[in-house]
Parts: C-alpha cells; structure tokens; sequence
C-alpha cells in the first residue's frame, strides 16, 4: 500500500538576512491597511509563517468520515510537509510525517486508502497503523527499532473534525482553546455527519490573501452575486464575515432583528452565543449565528433545504452558523447541510482551498440534492479563487502602496494584528523548540 | 469591464549582496567584447536595470491607433508591472499603475476593451478615465478619495507613439531628447497611421541580448536570408543596423552611393539627415535613411509596395528610414508600410518582443496586402527569435567567455558602453527617488 | 548544421553564505546515516557539486559506437554544460563547450549528427572537427584566430568508452586510475561492442540519490521482483550491489560458490579480480565478477541469451560483471549483452539517467532480441525512478531525520566518505584552478 508525490523547491535556509528582512517590513506596516508587499511575496516571510504560525496551531486536516474503518487513511499536506492521516482502531486517529525513518523516502504515494501497514516502497521498512516500526531487515545489533516509528504529529479528533498540529514542542491546550464551542458542534451533529461532497479549489496566491478574503464581505456584493441572493443585505453589511466584521453601525441596526431571531431559535432548541477572539489570543476564532434571506430555509438558490435536518434539529430556523476555528479552518452550518473550509499554506504564492459539504450522518443518498447544496459556495468560491489570484497578481507591483480598509473590514485588521504578533511570538517559540528537536 | 494576468516570481530584495555583485561583475568588463555573464543571467541584475535603466527610459508602450475612442484601452506589461494605457477623452491618453489603492488587486484584466470607468473585481473600487478614485463604500470618516487615484506614470503622445516612464521622479525632458525628430514623423505620416498588423515573438533571453541581436546586421547573411534578399549587401555591411554599426571603410565604400540617393529623396520631399547618439546620451538614439536593393520599392518579396504611400510622399524614393528612439524601441519605414519593434523586458531570461505593422491612415484594408507586407520582418524576427535564444542557452554555460566583437557590431559595443554607464547612473537616480517614493 | 537546446536557470554566484552553509552542512553529517538534507535540496551544494566533484572526475559521456565515422557527433548535457562529442578523424575523438567564442551562442543546437564543420547559427563563425576556428568575417586586424577555437575539454577514449573531463586543470592521470581494468574490458569486447538499444529514464531527484540507489541491493528485493528473479538470492544480499555493498557475514556465506565458480569461470578464459576502492580513491570503482541464477545464461526473463557472446568469449560461463568507474558511470556485463549506465547531474533535483545496451560488434541485428535484452534492466530502471523520485520528495521535510544504514548499504556509507572527501578536497582544487582560468 502507498500514497501521494509532492512538487516542490528546495527549503531556503533561515539565516540572519531573513531576520533583517522581517524586521524591515515590520518597520513598513501601516495599521489599519493591507500589509506591506514582501508579506504577501516572500519566500523568507513565508519559511517564518511556516515555522512560527502555521506550524503552532491546531489545523483542521480534515472530517473523521474519510477513514471510518481501521486502517483508512488520508494525505494532508500542508508547506512542504504530507502527513498520514490514519485510523489506527476504533477509538484512534493518528497523523504521521509521510517520512521514511530510514533514508526519507515518502512512504505512502497513495492520497487516500485503506492500509494494514505502511512499508515504504523503498527497502520495505514497515510501520504499524499506530506508527511503530515493526520490521527492518539487516540492520545493526544496535538498531533500536522503537527510536525509529514514524514522526508523530499532534492530532486531535473534535466533532470529527480531525484536528493537527506540525510542532514538536507541546501544543496549546485543546480543551481550553476549544472546549466552549462543544454545544454549538454538538447541536449541528458535525461529528455524526457524513461527507457528501469534496470539492478543491487551488489558489495561487498567498494564504494570508486567502484568509483576509474569507475575513471580510466588503467584496460581497460586486464579487458574489449566488451568496447575496440569500443573504438579507443588511446582515451581510453588519455580520457578514461574522463578529465585528463590519461597521459599528450598521451591526447596530441589524441587532433588532438579529435577536429577535435569536429567541425564535432558542425556542427550537438552537444553543446561541457568539465568540469574538481578539488579536491576543491564539487562534482567532469567530462564532455568529444569523438569519437568512426572509424565506430562505438553506443556502441554495431557491432557499428550500437540499438535505434532512442536521443533528439536533427538529425544525428549520431559517438560520446560519458561521464558525472559525482559526484562520485556516472555517465552519459553515446551515440546518441541512454545512461546509468545512480548509485553507492550507502550501508555498508563498499556493494556497490548497478545499471544502466539505457536511450532511447529517444519518442522510441517505436519494435524500440529498448535491448539485443544490453545492450550488452557493461551490459558485461563490471559484469567484474567490479568480478575486484573491488577481489581488496577489497585482501586490507584486513595484507601485502597489498598502491601502486603507473600510469599515466592512474590520476583522481583517484584527486578523493582521493577530498574525504579526504570532509571527513575533512565534519566532522566540521555534528558538525555544529547536534545543529539543532531535527525533523520536 | 477589466482586463489581462500576470505570472510572476516574488521580487528580490535588493541588497548589499545584490550591490556586491554588481561591482564584482563590472570588473570583468573587458571592452571591445560581449558581456560577462552576470548580466545576462543575474536576478539581482535584472533588478537593478528595472531600476536603474528600463524604469528611468521613455519606453515606447504602443501605437494611438490602438485607443482611438474616449475609454479604449489596453494593458501594457514591463518587467512586474501592469500598466493600463487609456484614452481619456479626445486629447488625453493617460498611463496607469494597474493596482488598485484598496488592497492592491489587479484593477483591469483584460488585455485591452473599451471602459467607461474602471471598477476593481474585487471590492468595487471605482476609478474614472483620468484615474481619479470616483467610489469607494464604506470608508472611515478620514478617507480622502483624492489621494487613492490610480499611480500615474508619465505619459507622453508623441507622433501617435505612446512613450511611458516608470519612475517616479521627474523624467528627462521629452522635447529635449526627441523633438528633431520631428520632421522625419511628420513625412513619413506615423501620427496618422493605422495599425494593418500586429505580431508577439515572446523571446527566451535576456533584454540585451534582444538589443544587441537588432543593433548589428553581422548576423544577418548567416541568418536572415529574406531580409538579405531586400537589400543592397553593400548597404547591409555599411549601415544595416544604423549608423556606425558597421566598419568604417564599408561606410566609406557606400557613402556615394546614399548621398546620391539622399539627394533623389530629398527632391521628393524627403527630410534628410542622421541621427547617431553617443553612449553619453539618455537613450542612445539612431536615425539613418538608405536605399533598397535596386529595383525595390518596398521591404517585400518581390520589391512592390503592398500598400499605398504613406504620409506625406508623393512617390516611391527606393529608400527606407530606420529610427531607433532607444535600444528598447525601433522604427523601420518603408515608403508604403513602417515596422514598430517593441521590446520589452519581462524576467531576467525573457522578453517581449512585440512588432506593429503601420500603413497609411487612409489606405483602405482593400488596399493593404497583409501577407505580402509582414513576409520579410515576420520571418526575420522569427529567425531572431531562434539565434537570440540560443545565444542565452549558451551564456549560461560557465565557460562562457566573453568574446571580441567585429567591426560590424560598432553599435553593440557603443549600447554596451551606454547601457553601463545608465546602471551607473541609475544607482544615483534612484536613491534620490526613494526619499519621495511614497505614494501619489 | 547544428544540434540542442537546454533549458536552465541562473547561476547563483559562489559565496560566503554558500561556505558557510557548506561548513554547518558538514557539521551535521552523522556517519552511518543518510545525509542531511541540504545535500540532496540546497542549490548552494550543488553548485559546489558541480565544481569540486562533478567537474573533477572523468565522465563517461558514451560510446564510440554513436560517432564511428569523421564528422558523428552527438551532444552531453551535464549541469548547465553542453559538450559536443565528435569524431575528428579516425583516429580522434574531440569534446568541445559547445559555445562560440565570439558571442556565446549555442553552436550545436541538433542532440546529433554528422557535420564536416560546426558554424554557429547567429554569425556563422565556423570551427572545425577539431574546434580550430576555421573563419570568422570582418574581425579586427589583431584578431588571433588561433585563440579563439572551441574552448576543449579533457577526453579520453578507453575501451570504446569517452571520457570527459570538464575541469580546466590537469585530470588525474587516465591510466594510473583506469588502466587495471584493461584485461576485464578487454575479454567482455568493450570497445568493438555495439550499442543495440538506448534509453532515457530522466529522474527527478538529486545525483547523490540516484547514486545510493545503485549502491545498494538492500531496495532489490521489495523492489525489483524481475531483477530479483535472475539472481541467486544468497548473491544479491553478499554482493548485490558490488563488493563490500553487503553484509560481512553474508559474503562469508557466499565465498564458496564464488570461488568455484571463479575457477571454471577462470578455465574459460575469463579474468578473474576484485577492485574495491576506498573512500580515499579518486574514483571510487568497483568491479565484481558473480554468478547468476542457477540455469541462467544472461539476465533475462527465461535466463536464455539475447544476444550471441561478446568480446573473447567462447562458451557461456553464466556469470556476470558489475564494474563502476566512478559513482556516475556503471558498466553490467553479461556474456551476451552489456548494460551501460550513465548518470548525469543536471540541476540539484534532476539527473539524466541513460542507458546503453552493448552487443558483440560482429552480432547482426536480426541476432539481438531486443525485447528480451532490455526486458530485466528497462522495468528495474524504471522502478529506480519511481523510488528515487520518492525519496527526493520525502527528504524535502523537515521533519526528515537522516535515518542509520543496513548491513546491506555498506557501499553506500563509502560512497558517501568518498563524496564529503571530494568536496573538501575540490575546494582547494577549484580555488587553485582559479588562478589558471582565463580561457583557452
């Protein structure tokens, strides 16, 4: 059994030029406007936010439904690394660095299977479902097989979203980064749900432009016209990229209405509460429920459901949750269906989007319409993909000047506030792992 | 409405390396011979000439014909940078920056089209025909739209020539640098031509090698036998890339012969005269006239004209006008159709190389044999196309040496010497930028 | 006439920072591991590669049998070089950088031919068979033309193999490092062989990973069920990639079939010897002469001969020979057939892999069963690709630990002595070859 074949140039070196290099542009930002050039273009930024943010939080690989059974698997690949990501048993998932123990070869080529073991296709070095290796021929009498199991990656299965983190030293405590959001989760039944449909959208921009797009509906309106037509457009202009995303204002009028709603769906059973991390904290997460378009059941083009009621519904409330883990993983539940987006740094100008229509676990086949529920956001994404890879096209002008943002993006300057300050944070992190990074 | 994508690598900080290198390299200049090959294959040098010579130039960046209507427009690409070239209104052409103030999206990304105004894709900044920011929603109290036009970049309409400038300081004097050649423009009618063709060679090398392929006609016998076919060879050795790009005695040898010629053409109404910039000047001008083969009235396979006489002739004179306004931009004229060869710098290792076919504004299309007409300089740039790409496959190799140039190659050791006193130059010029190098 | 075209990006210049990168990669080599990654990703190694290891050994480039009459050539590729190999005259083959010495142009852009001189296409300057600049038009009058020939590079033909060495200094002395192999190529009919079949199997994946693949027989077994099939499996865990590739214990159990068959081997005829270079060898060779699977008379499917016996043979002995001259040339002979294996680093994740299949000069085509003689090399070739592409994309993590060496990669811990050598000692080699370094 094996896997899946990487591209990809070789690592720069981290090096006192690429110190000066980020001081330098740190020196450069204007809060309150996008970030200077080099942020979204440099091969040297991009190795820091690889080492000092993407690879110190806790990343959605993916939904538990891919590898039901013992032995499942999947591939996540994120910067130059691949992970396996495997049930090892019933109650275990487990995520390993693709990388043979012996002279590095990837072991698994395959993108996703079922497995009894993992040989490397090399010299056939064989790895337990658990990562142990369990056979090695002809080595030394003072071979200790034990030292020698694959790398492991933290994982964490939460709701069945299948969480990683690529660090060596101990991750933030999951529990108490995300233990709050448990009866929002619970509610949607995202861990008894089964996936209906995957769907990528390869980005050729850099993750930060992928992200501020995600953070903002400024470009609602000219850029997406399937996602307004579901929208009202007075909680698109307050809410639309969730808390504190637009102006003052304007969440202010929508409020009314917005808690009106609230009690209505309280009523049906709906836990409600909003989560807005500010720029200190370590994963920025953001929790809003909102009302659709008047008549909308579902995000779909004529607003009727596409799927059977999710998790512990009883009745449609004609409502949305949005919901960020972090940056790189965002939730959207509607009460037919959900989406998992997954953002995925990949190089300084790639960025991997893939996403997941969610349906209760419960829902037959004939019971779900795929090309209705895919119909908003499979549409609405590929417009993200062409709006986001003319925004990196254009940041490698020479001209390009750093511009303000107006009051509909909000949250994407909380979300530069929180990276700069993971890039500085992360950076004495990374200094402080690398006294224990020697093998395992 | 919007416009045309651009690839691109991340922009290399420039740097005391990059400075370093370019002293070493300018060292090994041994005079007389080709360049060392640093400049024809360094990353940090193609940055310093987009700095220090290409963004400090007068480039040609098309022909008026192409926006002859209030909102044509069409994009113009040089090195990174995306620029819009649009028709304001009747008697205004303007060049913009193609990078939206907002968030530094490509504004435009169509390749050319008519527009009432620009509108980012992204979040509907609006931009009017003189650039002017016309709407931009939801900006905080303290926004001033006047201060987020589109970034100009000097625009000058010279003879229906559209010549751009990127810096941002203040460029050499046009008039200055290019008013005496006024009078040839006006006979030969360039103002008022139309565009009967136009034709990309996209060309695997560096910007000077494409530059020292046009400024000698050593190669030409060897090369380009349909260019011989049209041309006294006696002319070709003399004077087949301008004045003093070929050896003197051949000068010499045909200068009776164009002086009698000169003196026919001028009966006819011909301004005569030449043009032959030394290295010291901003861009190294060329102006020469001289006979066809006997018995040809025009650059084509048999001699005859495939278009009416253009501007202001009366008659066919068997001559031809060459005019180079820099070593980026060249004018071939015939009595009935003139050549217009763009070359623009792209990466270090490509270059656009763009040719527009210009007749008489008043020549019906009934009257303008097309295939006749591009026969010789469409097959010619073919061949250049091929030999200038092998020349950079092969200064890659690291026994390269510099070799010794002809008497026939005059003008390329002069554009050498030229080329590397603007780098020198240049270094001047845009440390005196950067002080005012924020932002319009 | 002329020949083909490279692709191929920018040098990078030598420097302190590449020194230092080189000295903390140095550092972190652990013996009786696979190296650290830098050596099998970072430019800066291969560049010094190229210079301090490449550069300094003799190349077998091909065989003789391609260029048999005056005028053959054919062109190598190796790093960013093109050399044109060709038959001068009967007696003399030549290699020459193929680049002109007038503007560096390509000068051979065909990958073969025959030629009766080679012009270069840009300004037809014109060498001979043995790169005398023949003629060069309107050069000035102290223009040496003598100096300005084909810059050479060191070739030696031996046995029908070329040799190229591509540093400008002195080579190591052809016959004190080759010369006791003379009676081995001389019985196998080396240099009166012909070559029957040729193929590509380009790798993308550092040269130092092609390498330790041949070194080894540890991968045979999971990898290779065809190679595996005609071999007796005792003799590819002892000897499977050469002499001291296996365990020590292993060849101990090995030795007695050996010698037997060494003895009958010896009565008919056939040079009996062992060479098993240190790490403190210029070249590294090895040689080793084993039997195959009982009943096989050459490495086919079925074991039967594909070709009639080569060289001085008069009977199948069912043994073979695996003789490398350096760790980028490999020669496997059969008594019917040879394999020639060429590897050719080109950049520092790409090698062009070739091999030739050798007959007895004297066999006719319809003697040769093609398909049945590439039949166990072309499937195990194409295998190593697989897996040595594999294990360039898992050595790109870095999470990849260099892992400890089998018994059975013996070879492979001298290989990589021998390469850390090499590359400590080439510095001085190129910092004095530096001094004598201004052209021909």
């Amino acid at each position: 059994m094996n896997c899946a074949n990487r591209g990809g140039e070789s690592p720069a070196p981290s090096s006192t030029a690429a110190a000066e290099r980020l001081r330098a542009l740190a020196a450069d930002v204007v809060p309150g406007h996008s970030l200077p050039q080099g942020y979204y273009c440099d091969q040297a930024v991009f190795e820091a936010d690889m080492s000092r943010v993407i690879g110190r939080k806790w990343l959605v690989a993916g939904h538990v439904d891919r590898i039901r059974n013992p032995g499942d698997y999947f591939l996540y690949e994120v910067g130059r690394e691949s992970l396996i990501v495997v049930r090892s048993d019933a109650s275990t998932v487990n995520a390993f660095f693709n990388v043979c123990r012996h002279r590095g070869s990837i072991v698994c080529t395959q993108a996703e299977g079922r497995a009894a073991r993992f040989t490397c296709g090399y010299h056939a070095w064989s790895y337990g479902l658990d990562g142990a290796l369990l056979a090695a021929r002809q080595m030394p009498a003072d071979f200790v097989r034990e030292r020698h199991g694959l790398h492991r990656c933290h994982v964490r299965v939460f709701h069945g979203l299948i969480f990683v983190y690529l660090g060596t030293e101990e991750p933030p405590d999951f529990d108490a980064t995300f233990g709050d959001l448990d009866p929002y989760l619970d509610f949607h039944g995202i861990a008894g749900a089964r996936i209906a449909h995957r769907e990528s959208y390869p980005t050729d921009a850099n993750w930060k432009l992928v992200v501020e797009n995600f953070l903002e509906c400024y470009h609602c309106v000219p850029s997406h016209p399937e996602f307004c037509s579901m929208h009202p457009p007075e909680a698109l202009v307050a809410f639309g990229a969730g808390p504190s995303s637009g102006p003052a204002d304007a969440e202010d009028a929508y409020l009314p209405t917005l808690r009106a709603w609230e009690a209505r769906a309280a009523a049906l059973g709906r836990p409600i509460g909003t989560v807005d991390d500010g720029a200190d904290t370590t994963h920025l997460r953001l929790l809003l429920q909102r009302t659709l378009r008047p008549g909308y059941e579902s995000e779909t083009q004529d607003g009727r459901p596409a799927a059977p009621l999710m998790g512990k519904r009883q009745a449609f409330d004609q409502g949305r949750m949005y919901l960020s883990f972090s940056p790189f993983t965002q939730l959207v539940a509607d009460n037919d269906f959900a989406v998992l987006f997954v953002f995925t740094p990949r190089r300084v100008d790639y960025t991997d989007v893939d996403l997941y229509w969610l349906v209760d676990g419960r829902a037959g086949a004939d019971q779900v319409d795929v090309a209705r529920m895919i119909w908003g956001w499979d549409r609405t994404t590929r417009q993200d993909k062409t709006i986001t890879e003319n925004n990196q096209a254009g940041v490698r002008s020479q001209r390009y000047t750093p511009g303000p943002y107006s009051s509909q993006e909000r949250r994407v300057v909380t979300f530069q506030e929180w990276y700069l300050k993971q890039l500085d944070q992360g950076a004495a992190t990374v200094a402080a792992a690398g006294n224990t990074r020697t093998g395992s």
